[in-house]
């Protein structure tokens, strides 16, 4: 047995439980003084103030009084594309929208083309790097979404990479299949056979490699209407894909009423969110995955995340990671602008993205918080407080990051 | 001699030239592809393109196809102080304004305090570890400012610091004097008392000591008057300080008309600053120093960059560098924000974080362009473009800094 002792941790923070947290409950984590976390075999076996037990014979990592937190759950992004959009940028400065850059012929058809005629290879070898950096950033669990292939073959090869590396990478990857992300060019004049070829084609070839956990869909004016998305969604179902969906990010059509008459188990966005959306999903028990660096990239508002809180919506962040709204993979990024966007707690903010996240993809019974029988994913970081993280803009402060218990 | 060829450079992307570049031609860079660098004893020797000249004999640096530019001119940072403030980030949640937490005994004085009771080689630990993270973000000349000390023996502690660091560290620091910082809390009675302890004594000590280039004053409602601060800039120029001045952060007083009357090289922030303070600016001839991290921090309105690009003034962009308003020192965010927030174009932000920033401290014919006969400062980039580096938010794409032609 492999026994690792995380030592002399000045502050222990972190939320508890194995299911998303909401309301009031949000903001109340437990802080330890003082700490030690004692991990076998990749699983936190003890955790404890003063002087550790149990650790005879441990490896020891020295906190050397740091904040230790658990490793960070980035639960949305778009991780396997081809090419970057960098050229956009010139569009956006002129004040061109998302969808005027899109219909244009940019956006994400134009990763879509990038991403067809890379080979899978390719594919791997740029997410690999991504994925290198999110690691370094803390992130210890991530979300990735197909959803650029837009076409059988691709979006399976899409799927095929995300599960290669959840084998050869450290960090755990749990996948979602969108392929109805855009009605792609071909397409054009007639959505109906394209939502039939992911329902009918593309679904059954991914259960059949077992390949996604999770079905998503982008519900928005422009790309799939509230119908649509319900019978992409319930076919997902039918599949043992479990529903997520893209709502409300630019326009609230009613994203949120259907994820929570549907019962998805996040929804991504929300940005525009209204007051019955947010109903919607608290009756529903929707977790909202929230992407503040989008809105950051898009010079958009930013989602009513206090509101939700509020209302008892569990709320969780992530990155959303893509080539086009939103470059940026550092959930740290993503921590600073809970606090100073969203204007949540840094208990809030923290839970938002650990414990909520994972419950948000389904792992808050493994990954997510500093607790017994769950994984040894930790991040010492160069910080002595809580605060600290939230406040520091950036800099990289995840100084040395755990996962199952190796310094990776 | 020692001779360093950097090869093999995708795209080399420079302003030109010895001064602040402003209007139309802030934006008006030189890129060249298939390019390379010789530098000869630190200071670069020639610039090209195709097959190398003159470089038997040289270290080779491949640049591998990627893109680079000058090293980063960082023109305004608080580099030297005790403690930092995270513990302010609940109030701010709360509402509080900078001038509250300021009055509620936060804010400055605390820094004041702690910076103090911090000894020399306490500050300089901490400092040397702030340029060391911002070099490895591209950054390779910085202006420092005392303030923090508020008390001749600890302003002088702060300027002596800085010389220190301008010794033992790689990075250039420019250092300026700015005892008119904050009327301390031990003179809030008598601030006339204050002002003539910056200007009678404070002020020909640094001269003696011949520890600072520049004399900068932060004029706003409940700092420095208009007057005071004329009268401390004027004073400056008597012991050989050129004047800088704050203006326009949070009230516009008056401190952009200040600037341009009274010859200022540069005014910082000019986040509210009204047309006729751009008017003023244009006909002194002064450099607007941009903070644009700090606009983000407080969650403030943006300044009007665009219409002093308009009007003819010169746009400098920095860090702002400081443990309250802007715990930030990373200038590829500062970048990010110039296009996203200030809508200026990837030509025109290069142009304010090197040349412009250069010209911001009196560094212009040394450092801020890749030119024969400037420093050999560059940074080869992670990235295949200039719009990239502007367009990907969170990643450090600084991939390898080179001060004075050794990689650091």
């Amino acid at each position: 047995m492999k026994k690792v002792l995380v030592s002399n941790i000045g502050m222990l923070a972190t939320p508890k439980g194995n299911a998303a947290r909401c309301g009031e409950e949000q903001g109340k984590i437990e802080i330890l003084k003082n700490a030690w976390v004692l991990i076998e075999d990749g699983v936190i076996a003890a955790v404890g103030t003063g002087s550790p037990e149990g650790a005879d014979g441990a490896e020891v990592i020295d906190a050397e009084g740091k904040l230790v937190t658990p490793g960070l759950v980035d639960a949305h992004t778009h991780l396997i594309f081809g090419g970057w959009r960098q050229n956009e940028l010139g569009l956006k400065l002129h004040g061109a929208t998302y969808l005027e850059i899109q219909n244009a012929g940019g956006g994400i058809q134009s990763t879509t083309n990038a991403t067809r005629s890379a080979s899978k290879e390719e594919l791997r070898a740029k997410a690999e790097k991504a994925l290198d950096e999110m690691m370094g950033f803390g992130t210890t669990t991530v979300e990735a979404k197909s959803g650029y292939g837009l076409a059988t073959e691709h979006e399976l090869k899409a799927l095929q990479v995300i599960r290669d590396l959840d084998d050869r990478h450290p960090m755990d990857l749990i996948a979602t299949f969108m392929g109805a992300h855009l009605v792609p060019a071909e397409y054009k004049n007639d959505r109906e056979a394209y939502v039939r070829l992911v329902c009918e084609e593309m679904m059954p070839a991914v259960r059949e490699q077992g390949i996604a956990k999770f079905c998503d869909v982008f519900c928005e004016a422009d790309t799939f209407t509230v119908e649509e998305s319900r019978r992409i969604l319930e076919a997902g179902l039918k599949y043992g894909l479990r529903p997520k969906i893209h709502a409300d990010e630019i326009e609230a059509i009613g994203g949120s009423r259907l994820a929570g008459e549907i019962g998805a188990i996040s929804a991504e966005h929300l940005i525009v969110c209204p007051p019955e959306g947010i109903d919607a999903l608290a009756k529903g028990g929707v977790i909202a995955c929230l992407l503040p660096a989008t809105s950051f990239n898009l010079g958009a508002v930013f989602a009513p995340a206090r509101d939700m809180v509020k209302a008892g919506v569990p709320v969780a962040m992530a990155t959303d990671f893509n080539p086009g709204s939103c470059p940026c993979l550092n959930m740290q990024f993503v921590i600073n602008l809970g606090c100073l966007k969203y204007k949540l707690t840094p208990e809030e903010v923290l839970t938002a993205v650990t414990l909520n996240g994972a419950a948000a993809i389904g792992m808050a019974d493994r990954v997510g918080s500093v607790e017994t029988g769950k994984q040894g994913d930790l991040v010492i970081w160069d910080a002595p407080d809580l605060d600290y993280i939230c406040y520091r803009v950036g800099s990289n402060l995840a100084g040395t990051v755990i996962k199952k218990g190796a310094v990776v």
